[in-house]
Order: C-alpha cells, then structure tokens, then sequence
C-alpha cells in the first residue's frame, strides 16, 4: 500500500481504504492497543516494501507508451433509455433483426473477404504472367541459348529491365502507403492484434486502408519483394469486416443506412474478427486455422455464438476463393481439386517414431533462428524510426529493396552452377525461362527458386524429389531470403512475413533432410520435403511465436493432418526455445508502437501493487445535474473521453482536485456531445426534448466529433440545466482502493473494459483506472528475475 | 426497480440505490419539485412493469435448481499472507518450479490418458476377440454350414451363448455403476461441461470413478451394447487431469505430497480442462478437435496459455495412444500408419459445387432426427427418474437392454436376407464368421455390421464399395441402432453417444447416397461413402449440438482435410435446424439434474432484473473481529460455503436480519475451519500462532470438513478472538443495488467468480449473490416471443 493513494488520511490510519473515524471506531470496539501497534508496524513496513518496489521499477523505464491510443467502447451503457428499450413491444422484433442481421453480415463479411482474396490472388498471378512470358521469355529468346558468359551483355539487359518492371510495381505499393493510407504498410496482423484486444487503432479498418492494402500487396508480391500476401489479406478481411458491418464508409462519405444496430465498438469488434478469421481461411484455406487465429491472437474470452458467426464468416470465405480460383483454373466448381491447396499435396506421408527427436531438434534451431530475425528486425526498425522517416527517404528505401532483390536473384542464378535434367522433377516448371545459363535439356535449380512466384517456390521445396536442388542452392537460397526478408519487413508497403519466413525454413528444413539422408544412407524413406515442411513451421513459429492456429493453418494449407503431431511438437519447441530470447515479431513490433496492449496475464510479483498507485488521480467528475456552461467548459478543456458522474463535488481549498461524493455512474464525451447538440436542457418550467432511443449506443466515432463551436450553444443555452442522470450509465465496474494489479487487470483482460472507477470505503470517487494505466506495468524478467516494470506514458 | 430490496426506504425514495438523506439532499440542491415529481412517476411505472415482468415470470416456473451443487473456488483468496508471500525471495523460485510443474503434469495427463485409452481399446479388442474367435466360431462350426432354417435350433444355441456373454460383461458395468461410482455412468460429458462450467459436481473427477469408467465402458461396449466409449474417454482424461495433478487420491486414500500447489479449484479446473482435451485426443486421434471441444464445452475464457499446455496434453496423449496402438497391432513406431485413423481414410475425395445443396438437405434431416432423439431420450430420461430408481430395477434394466441388442442383432440377421459375395468389398472382414445363413462364397452384410465393434462398422459403412450393403439392410439397421441408442443412452451404464449417433447417421446417410445415385445415374463419381459421412456428421451434430469442434474432430479422426467444409456446413445447418425444436442431449440431461450451469450469453429481455431481485438478503456476515464462539455457532447453523465480513453488525430490532455496515472482505468456511484448528485464536498478551505461508490457497475440500466436535474446541477457546482480518480476501467484488443482470452474468462468466456481493451507496453489504442466483433466471421462447423465466431452487 502506497502513500500516493488521494485518501486524505491515508498516511497514519490502519487502512487506506477506511476513513479515520470508522478506522477509530474500530479500535476502540477492539479496544486493543497492542494490535493496532502490530498494524502500524506491519503497515510501515509495507509502506517501505511499496517504497522498494517503485524504486527498483523506476530504474528501468526508458520504455513507453503513447498516449494517443483510446480503449475500444466494449461496454454497454446501461442506461435508461436502454433499459426502456426493453419494453416496448417492438424490441421483439429487434431482437430477431439484429440476430438475422448477425448472420447475413457475417455471410457478406465471408463473401467479400473471398473476393478480394482471389482478388490479390489474381493480380500477383498476371503480374507474374507479364514478367515471365513477357520480359523474361522475350529478351531471353532474343539473347539465344547460348553459354553462360558469353551473353552477360544481353543478360544485363533482361535484368535491368526485370528489375525495372519490379521497381515500378513496388513504387505504386509505397506511394499507396506512404501518401494514402499509412497504416496499411507491413503486414497488418500487429495492428489488428491490438484492435482484436481492445485498443481503437485510427484507421486500421477503413476502406482506403483496405483498397491500399489489396493493390499495394498484389504490387509488392508482384514486385518481386520477399513479401506474404497472408497478412495484408488478414487486414483486409478485418477491413472488410468492420465495413461491411457498419453499412457505410468514412473514406467514400458514403452511408447505406443498414446495419445501424451495429454502429458502436462492441459489435464492430466481433465482426472485425470474424472478417479476420475470414482472412485467413481466404489466404491458407484454413477455416479452422482463421478461427484459432482470431482466438489466440486477439479474443480475450470465448463466447460460442461469436465463435460460431466466425466460423461461418471464415467458412463462406473460403468457399468463395476456392470456387473463384477453381473457376480461374479451369477446373469449375471442382472443390476437392487438389491445386486448391496451398502448400500442395504431400504424396510420401511416411513418418516414424525415430524421426521424432529429429523434429525436434528442427524446433531448436527455428526457434534461435527465429529470435535472431526479430532481434535483427527490430534492431533496423528502430534505426529505420529514427532515421529514414522523411516520405522520400521511404520511397527511396522501397526502391533500393526491389532492386537489391531483383540484382540478387540474377547474381545467384549466375554464380550458382545447379543445373538439374528437365523431367527429374516433375513439380517444377521447367520451361524455357527457367533454362538460363544451362545446357539444353536442363533447367537451373535457383532459376526456378527465384523465377517464380514464392507460394510455388514453398511447393517446389515441399514437393520436389531429394536430389532436385543442390545443397549450394539451398544455403545461398537461405540465407539471401533470410536477409532480403529482415530488410523487407518494416518499409512501407504492404507485406506479409508469412511465405518469406515459410521459404526461408523449407530451404533449411531441406537442408537438413539431405544431411540427415547422407548421415543415415541405410535408413530408407527419408524424403526431405517433411523436413522442408517442419524447417517452414520451424520457422514461421520462430518469428511469430503462433502455435496452435499456426498448426491448424498448416495442416489445412497442405490439406492433410498426418504431420499434425511432428508440426505441433516442431512449434511447441520452437516457442520454447524462442521465448528465452526475446517476444514475437508481432509483439516486438507493437511494443515499438508504444501500444498500451494487455497481454494474457497479470504480470507476475504484482500483487502488492494496489490500486491508488495503479489509479489516475486527475479525474474530472460531473454531478447528476450540471450548468450547460461547466460542461462545455470541460469538454473544452479536457481530452478525456468519459467523466464519472458523482452525487456531489465540493471544491476543496487545500488540494488542487475537488473532493467527489458518491459515485454513481459514468458518461461518454461522445453522449454529452450528443445531449447538447439536441439541446436536452433544462430550465425552470420547460421539460426536456426526448432523445432517440438508440443514443445509448452511440459511440465517440470522428463524425460525431465535430467542433464545440459548429452546435452553435448560445449564452442562454450555456445558462440552462442538463440532467445527466438518465443517459449515464448507472452502474460502472468499481474496485476499493486496496484492489491488487492482478485483480484490476484479470477485470480489464475479463471484460473488456474502458474505465474502472476506484472509490474508497465510504463509496466515494477517488480516483479512475483506464486501459494505459493497467498495460504500463509490465512484467520483465532480469537476472532470471522476474521484475514489474512501469512504462511511462508519453503524450506523442 | 423491484420494492424487494434490503434498503428500508427504497419504495419512497427515488432511487434504491440512495440513502434518504442523500437522496434529499440531492433534490435540496437541484430545488425542482417538477423533476421530483416526474422521477416519482416514472419510479412508480418501473414498480409496475418490474411486477409484471415477476407476475409473468412466475407463472412457469415448474422447472427448478437443485440447491446442493457448489461453485468452484475460482477466484484467488488476496489476503495478507497471499501477498506477504511474494515478498520473500524464495517466490521467485516458487514461480519457476510452478511453472515447470504445469507443463510436467500435463505431459503426465497425457501420457497417462493416452494409456487408459489405449487400455480400454484393448480390452474391446479381447472381448470381440473372445466373442468372435471363441463363441462364434466354435458354435458356428459345430452346426455346420447349412442353409437358412435347417440349423435354426443350433442358431439358438449361438444366440443364447452370445447374448449371455454380453449380459455377463454388461453385469460387470452395471455393478461398477451402481455400486462403486453412480456418476461414473452415461456419457460423463454433461457432468465434465458442468465441472468446467465451474460447478462443483461431486465425486466427477475421483478414482474410483475413473476406474469404474474405464473398466465399465470397456464391458458395456464389448458386451454389444449401443454404446460408444469416446464420450467415457473424455470423462475418463477429466479424471487423469484431476488425479495427476492433485498427486493424491481420496478413493485410495494416498498422498504422494506432490503438486501441493495445484491443490486449489482453480488449478484443478485447468487440469480437467487439459485432460478432457487429451481424452478426446485420445479417442478420437484428434489433439485439435480435444482443445476446440474443450474450449466449445467449457471454459468460458480463452487463455493463452492455458490452451497451449491443453493442446500440449492432448498431442502427447495422441502420440501415446498411436504409439501403443501401432505397437499392439505389429506395425511399431509407425505412426502414420493409416490404420490408426478411427473412421478409416477415403480414397475418394472428390466433390463438387453442386453436391453442396445435398449436404444441406442432409443437415436438415440430421437437424430434425437429432431433434427427435433427444426429445424421446429425455422423456424416457423422466419416466426412467421416476419409475427406475431402485438399485436392481436398473440393474435389471441394463441385462434387459443388453438381451435386447444381441436377440435384434440375430434377428436382423436371420430377417434380411443380403448376401454379398466375398472379395467384393475389401473393407468387410469376410471371415466364416460373417457367413451366417448365406451360401458358400457369400457373406451376410447385416452380419458384417452387427458381428464387429461400431468403430469398424463406422469404417464399413464409410469406406465400402457402392452395393456392399442392399437398402433394406441400411433402413432396418438406421432404426434399430437409433432405438436402441435412444434406450441406452441413460442406463446405468458408461456409454457414450458419439459412435451409436455415427452409426445410425452414416447408415441413413449411405442410404441417401444410395438415393442420389439411383437418381441420377448419368452422373458419375457418387459415392455413398461421402454421403454416409455427411450423415454421420449431421446425426451426431443434431444430438450433441457442436460445430466448430466436432468439424476438426471428424476431419482429424479420418485423418483427411477435403471434406472439412461440406462437413461444416452440414453441422451448422444441423444446429440451426435442431436448435429451432429444442437443446443439445447433454445440456437436457444437464437441465434434468438441475445444475445451476451459466449459458454464454445473459438471458434476453432481462434488463430491467436487478440485483435487488437477484440477491439473496438472508447472508451471514462477520465483524473483522470475532469472538470464537459465534463463528463456532454460525458454522454449526448454516451451510454457506463463504462469509461477507463487514465493519460493524447491527441487530436491528425491527427486523429479522442484522443492519450490516461497510463490506470489507470475504472469508471461505474452510478458512475459518483451519483458523479454528489451527487455533489462530487471540486474548489479551497472548500473539497468535502464525499460519503456514500456503494458507490462503486452502479450499474447501472435504478432508478439510472434519466435523466441528472433532476440532475439540475448549470452553476457553471459544471464550477466545479470531482477528478475520488478515485471512479474508479484501476486496471482493461488489456491485450496486441497481445493477442489471446482463451485467452481474457477465461477471459471473467472465471471471469465474463464486460469490458477488451487493451494496448499497454507502458501501453497506446489502446481500450476496451466488452461481444459483444467476442461472436461476432462464431465457425461454413463447409464442415467438422471449421471456425470462425464473426457475425455483429445490432443495434435495
């Protein structure tokens, strides 16, 4: 127990919590001075103890979190027009409207998301077209087959023009981001991570985000970057979601006038990550996979029928890409087709039991691999925060990526002398192109790696026979993915780390196969596409620290659950391995946000942290009935976003903060805003305008923001009475002030809450607790320690 | 607003949440008579609907809550020692070994899941083994290989050998069940829903139950019953979770003294919870399919890594089930081995878009035989409740259904006469066994499906060619396994429903496909296969009313991905359509035995039920300081399992119950038990014995409710005080009187919690709210309307 705590008297009574008389009172009825002697003692050296505490928390705290991010709006205001709602005869109907509407969003959600999947789907498909039948195919023809080195003249051509169509490609993703819309850069799932916990990101799920994001990720796969579309089609499916479910968009200024039940936080949440469970199941056609994605990485609690509409939402999505590209393919309505699959078909499923610690060892090395991309990644991205933020300096950055992959793939195709028979491998697409500086009737082994798009590289390297790349090939391969994919991730356009994290461990996992058939060449059926397979989930888990919606997505991807068991150990391991280093890349990349993100637990060795030192003392009250003038003055000064409402505030001439009475409920900015632009007012006399009956949903949207100024309030509105009390919410969560970190955040993680009010004994307002102020204290572990840290909050 | 509350002056004051001299003063201040009069009148309208609502309410209420089940303890007992705790430096060790243990208990309840799995497997396999190989065989040969009639009297002998057998080892389950542990029977499923609910469900997790599960469900099935062993499984990994990471038995009476820190309710659940996933895992091969069901079925938040070490469980059970497995049947270490898929693999995988309205065809009529199943099973459940209680005459009625099956199986066989030649179908096993009354080189279908275990039966009707089995075969065997399921789903008995619903599904569902071909001949590519799947699915889905986990339970089980979105599709069909007639089976036995379970949402049209309504007054609270003899007396006069503690206690002598002041903690009775024997007592110049460290994690098991004489409390002792404070949790959690019950429900769920307490706007404890009082409150349909209905709490 802290002495910060505003209880005047916490400092000599027993209890911070108890007001002197009760505490008094108590005494005496004990009458019993020798315990109240032990009390003191134990509380002085509490108050020591909490003193300790601050201290060694305040050496270490050069991290922060920005201040700029609000709490999504989960909870319901509970007020009377709400619980009149209930009574009418019509509410009925409602309640069978919103559930219909539920479902047909969450099908139109699934629908859409589908769309734009195969959507991007297509685009990288032409664009690869127009770069290999096109560019390569021409200029290579006109270059004739000749040796390698004696055409290096002709060949820099067909590089320098390749690298110049990558160079355009990936200019229009990083003008879309850098001049459109910047929040659609990278990969999205950070973003819509800490949307899915709570967190109002501004413009994560706009429509200008998302045109931003399918163009700019169909031009940066296109492009020849070592990017994923599996992200960006994730945010999409989060954009799509809240868009569809809002029935109208901010960045058109257009408002179809439907779905109005589901204009406010709590619903557009749910839909949110039922759009981005739809994502998934549209990128891996993992239906499953897109649930457990949407669970592990966002949804604090299970709710069934939530889970449910996902599951359809993420179902509908996946039909939807499936009958598209079957369509697309030539192969309509053939849903089994197996080129649905992602990841191809496995033909050799064979496994045993000794194979396991082989696995396992995989596991081990993904995970050091792992931690060292985000290590290194977040490394550069710091340096990129600090000194490439210019929107030149972006743009020129995007530019040097295209082109350093593009001039690193011919290098490796030139230096490398990995020429296979055509034939040998019947996965690989051995046409001309592919030929290279080979002999006729062969094909170059890197050229293939390169020269296509990076979905069919993962299944050459899954799916070829053993001897089809050479192990030169592979490091080179590797460790050039490795780097161009660390380099990648962080500038500005749009790109996921999925498919380059998932090339880079097949190339290794590959690796190991050969090695472990040329340790064993007695043992027989080793086929080192498994062990491809378990280096790319090696890998991936490594960086993203995902397990079991990873495992899911895996399995689904490849349309086969036989290595379920080896992949699922594979993560185990890895995230094992990884998290004694550093956090995902994810995490990493929000806490580089300054994103005040709850994880899933309390931090641990929080226990003695209590609430008066976890809690805001600056708050700003209103009583139940206040001049129009006072509250225009405090939505004029202030910034926050709800006010307790309390029964009575007297000024206090010794302490810069009045003193509140009882609390009794809390309202919304965005609800008084609402109340004066309707001019609910009072005066002696004249009885009050009704409000419509859905303002209790109404929520702090942008539109609803508009300036003090634009209402228009007189000096005689100013003068007039507002009676808050029917539009407040009457009942808001409350803790006393000896309220354990724990016991708050297990209530924020549990609920989804925005403010929690802290009162003391007597059941007054001393103080607020808000999301910020819970997810600074964080738990770190120094010197095999476990320590709480607390992050200060900055006002950037 | 109800007049019901414990505020002496609720009905004329404006508020009941406001002391009259507050309320006053409030109107003082804001000096409107007008808005008094119209807060008055609009008071008065909230009386008269708030009757209403209890008048129409009321007026169904014949169903009831028993009194007798308990809440788990989920919440952390915060007292002083739980956070001294943390000050010593030995808790950071404590914190690591904690944390090692987790994960080294779950890998012992998976391996030791994984092994009564694999135990129960095996004793099925002997027990067919016995019956085929031994009785079949040897009495078949003796009557020699005639036609259909001429041996009829020799068919007697066999029938009355092989029904015999069966009634032997049904005796043996029946016994295990009745005698040793009464909640061993059934399914477990519904008392495992309700442990992870939170409810405290008696004896559900002990040994002697696990044991009496294992062994009984491995006669009920080898003794021919309609039963499936899945369900037994899951209960039987509950069990595993509960036993292992307890590290004690009170069936055996032993205590390893290990895992002393799990020994608290809500370590325990998360235990259950992981276990249930390893017992799916390892009935169905599915570690995917345990987690999603254990999270569909039970918990009510999603925590990370609660579900990673539930998934951890559930892979290392999988991976020892297949391991025993491949080892028992000669193909060691194999563990992609298809023949440890359970439902068996397709070959063929095809399906196209337009089959898609026939999966749903198949979803509907899935939805409504569901529907009609747990409709007739709850009746007989009912009329079984009344007129079956005696221990012989369920008994008895066990020997009567177990004759029943084994005569109708003969029959069946004898009536239908569907003789398939041998070699066609090379999934039957073909043995002289299966040849009944067909000529030499035939072999009877109906026999093929009733003369082996429904697992291989499962895998007949999946993965036979088009004509193994004739219509007539497929109809009568639909309805004899969906009557006699029906009748021994609620013997006293384990048996679960999962593989007798396949069953009857797959044989209406190869049935259909049957159908369709015949239909439409020109179209190629049907196979009755796929469509008997489909139907599996859509039984199964219409009885137990699961989607997303059953989905990756079916697709894990047959080992194959392809089919995962018809199947989804069936399943959410099936759900809609049953849910329109009526509940899942296991949430109608669930309402049967009246446990006070928590849906997922808040009832509907409950807004306006407050916690005044909700709460019970008669609550018993303590003074933080106590004289030993009053809490002796309130031990002995009540039954509660928890105990407000308040500043001061009042009796008021107008009223029955005491005035209590401000709340100030809570105290568990297993608490007070131990403060008792432990003699925490204090007088004046005496300082109390100080308490192990550990206390606070005490729970209110029962070797800790020794009976109160046996405390042998001295007249002195009880002359004695008992300082409460520094054991009680010292803030729980509390909410006003005006609170709503969405409100307090989704406290409830979303922390688990056990008791809420109420309280006025001065802080005074006004009542306490438990499990019952919440779940008591029921959304109900009438007239396409909702309604909440409030149920009664009995007390047996």
């Amino acid at each position: 127990m802290t002495s910060r705590g505003r209880v005047r008297t916490s400092s000599n009574s027993l209890d911070p919590n108890e007001d002197p008389v009760s505490g008094l009172e108590r005494v005496m009825s004990n009458s019993n001075l020798e315990q109240m002697a032990r009390q003191r003692r134990r509380h002085e050296e509490e108050l020591l103890f909490s003193r300790q505490i601050e201290e060694s928390d305040r050496t270490d705290s050069h991290e922060a979190l920005s201040a700029r991010y609000e709490s999504l709006n989960y909870e319901v205001s509970e007020n009377r027009l709400y619980r009149d709602a209930e009574k009418k005869p019509s509410h009925q109907l409602t309640l069978w409207r919103i559930s219909r509407n539920r479902w047909f969003v969450c099908f139109l959600i699934g629908v859409f998301t589908g769309l734009v999947a195969a959507f991007i789907d297509i685009m990288v498909h032409y664009s690869k077209d127009i770069k290999f039948n096109w560019i390569l195919k021409y200029l290579i023809s006109k270059c004739g087959e000749e040796q390698r080195g004696t055409t290096a003249g002709c060949m820099w051509t067909v590089m320098i023009a390749w690298i110049g169509y990558n160079c355009v490609l990936v200019t229009i993703a990083a003008i879309l981001v850098i001049y459109v819309a910047p929040i659609a850069g990278g990969s999205g799932i950070p973003q819509i991570k800490c949307y899915l916990n709570g967190i109002a990101i501004p413009e994560v799920v706009r429509l200008k985000t998302l045109v931003s994001k399918a163009i700019g990720v169909a031009c940066s796969v296109g492009g020849g970057l070592c990017a994923g579309k599996e992200g960006p089609m994730i945010h999409s499916g989060a954009a799509v979601g809240a868009g569809v479910s809002q029935g109208k968009s901010y960045s058109l200024g257009i408002d179809f006038g439907v779905f109005r039940e589901f204009r406010n936080d709590r619903e557009r949440r749910d839909f949110v990550s039922a759009g981005a469970a739809a994502g998934v199941a549209a990128a891996f056609g993992a239906p499953i996979g897109g649930v457990l994605f949407s669970l592990e990485e966002g949804a604090s609690f299970w709710n069934q029928n939530l889970t449910w509409r996902m599951f359809f939402s993420a179902m509908i999505s996946s039909f939807t890409v499936n009958w598209i590209l079957s369509w697309f393919n030539g192969r309509s309505g053939w849903l089994s087709w197996t080129g649905l699959a992602n990841f191809g078909i496995f033909e050799n499923k064979d496994y045993n039991i000794w194979e396991i610690p082989l696995f396992l060892l995989i596991g081990v090395i993904g995970g050091c691999l792992g931690a060292l991309f985000n290590y290194l990644n977040t490394r550069l991205t710091e340096f990129r925060k600090k000194y490439v933020s210019s929107k030149f300096g972006r743009l020129f950055e995007c530019l040097l990526v295209a082109a350093v992959s593009g001039f690193l793939a011919f290098l490796t195709i030139f230096a490398i002398d990995d020429c296979q028979p055509i034939g040998a491998n019947p996965t690989a697409t051995s046409t001309q192109i592919n030929q290279m500086w080979c002999k006729k009737g062969e094909y170059s082994a890197v050229a293939s790696l390169f020269f296509q798009n990076p979905e069919e590289s993962v299944k050459s390297l899954f799916h070829s026979p053993i001897n089809s790349f050479g192990v030169m090939t592979l490091v080179i391969f590797g460790i050039e993915y490795f780097l161009l994919t660390l380099w990648t991730f962080g500038i500005s356009v749009p790109s996921g780390v999925f498919i380059p994290a998932i090339l880079t461990g097949a190339a290794w996992g590959r690796l190991f196969g050969i090695l472990v058939e040329r340790l064993f060449p007695s043992v027989t059926g080793i086929d080192p596409g498994k062990y491809a397979l378990a280096g790319a989930a090696a890998q991936l888990g490594g960086v993203v620290r995902m397990t079991i919606s990873l495992t899911a997505i895996i399995m689904e991807a490849t349309k086969d659950i036989t290595f379920g068991l080896p992949i699922m150990l594979v993560l185990m391991v890895t995230k094992w391995v990884g998290d004694m280093f550093n956090e995902g890349l994810y995490d990493s990349h929000i806490d580089l946000a300054e994103v005040p993100i709850l994880g899933w637990n309390p931090p641990k060795m929080s226990r003695n942290i209590l609430a008066d030192r976890v809690m805001r003392k600056d708050v700003v009250a209103l009583e139940r009935r206040e001049r129009v003038s006072r509250i225009v003055e405090i939505l004029r000064s202030t910034l926050h976003h709800g006010f307790p409402v309390v029964d009575r505030i007297e000024e206090s001439p010794y302490e810069s903060l009045p003193d509140y009475g009882r609390l009794k409920g809390y309202i919304l900015r965005s609800q008084l805003f609402k109340l004066l632009e309707n001019r609910i007012f009072e005066e002696e006399g004249t009885s009050s305008n009704a409000l419509p009956n859905d303002f209790y949903e109404c929520q702090d949207d942008d539109d609803q923001m508009k300036s003090l100024n634009d209402l228009g309030l007189t000096q005689y509105d100013e003068s007039c009475w507002l009676d808050i009390e029917p539009y407040m919410h009457p009942h808001p969560h409350r803790v006393p002030l000896n309220t354990s970190l724990p016991f708050i955040f297990r209530l924020f993680r549990g609920l989804g809450l925005r403010y929690l009010f802290v009162v003391n004994d007597d059941n007054h307002l001393r103080g607020v607790i808000t999301r910020k102020d819970v997810a600074r204290f964080r738990e770190r572990r120094r010197n095999h320690e476990y320590h709480v840290d607390e992050l200060y909050i900055s006002e950037s």
